[in-house]
């Protein structure tokens, strides 16, 4: 029985790994982690992801202080992606929202006017969280 | 503004769908979209994905009748994830759970034990949901 890391990045052998705020229940981030992320999680109980931008180990909230303290771990079927219940100790968006999914699409509108979703405008998404914090103050 | 299919498998441009259940807020599943799969998502409001096994369009509910109704559709910050609101039909996981993310794992024992995730025991991961439907009476 294994954890099975077979998503794959620049070389590196990952799982894709979903933090949800394990009281309101708020679905924060996803991301990637490879066996050294998911080791380091386990171990500290903060949450440890694999950049792929920065492709290296990303202890989430080491420039923004606001870490992801895990309550659980959960694991899917196939053994290939992680659910993080957590406590986070502020917003987990790097642009100030308290989730990454701060944006809702107007399926509606999109469907009505043409299925291009290369070229949505502004006004098919719309912003439905307040931000938290602004990023220029955060990441210097 | 455009939807960044960045996540790449068998030469497929693909973004990570998670389905959250719209009124319970559980993590039902994790999974992948190409642009087809979105846009019929989108127009149809049922939620399809790309299987990256089958290498091809999956309608979740093709086979099992357990059909995700989608209520919202939510973008994250780098536009390369979605976050679909459900009202699922029934279980779905297709080991017959309501949630693929039926098991946790005991993080505790593991981090005692060795750190090595490749030899994970049965005991280290709990069953936490109960069994909704026998997988071999659905799937024929």
């Amino acid at each position: 029985m294994k954890i099975n890391f077979k998503h794959e990045k620049n070389g590196e052998n990952l799982v894709i790994a979903i933090a949800q705020d394990y009281k309101s229940l708020e679905v924060l981030m996803v991301a990637f982690m490879n066996e050294e992320a998911l080791s380091k999680t386990i171990q500290t109980k903060k949450a440890h992801y694999f950049s792929t931008s920065r492709n290296k180990l990303w202890l989430k909230g080491e420039s923004s202080n606001n870490f992801q303290h895990v309550k659980e771990i959960l694991i899917d079927c196939d053994m290939d992606a992680i659910l993080l219940k957590v406590n986070p100790d502020g917003a987990s968006c790097h642009e100030g929202y308290n989730s990454c999914f701060f944006r809702e699409l107007d399926g509606d509108k999109i469907a009505k006017k043409s299925y291009n979703l290369d070229k949505l405008d502004e006004e098919d998404l719309k912003i439905i969280q307040a931000r938290l914090f602004n990023p220029e103050d955060v990441y210097k």
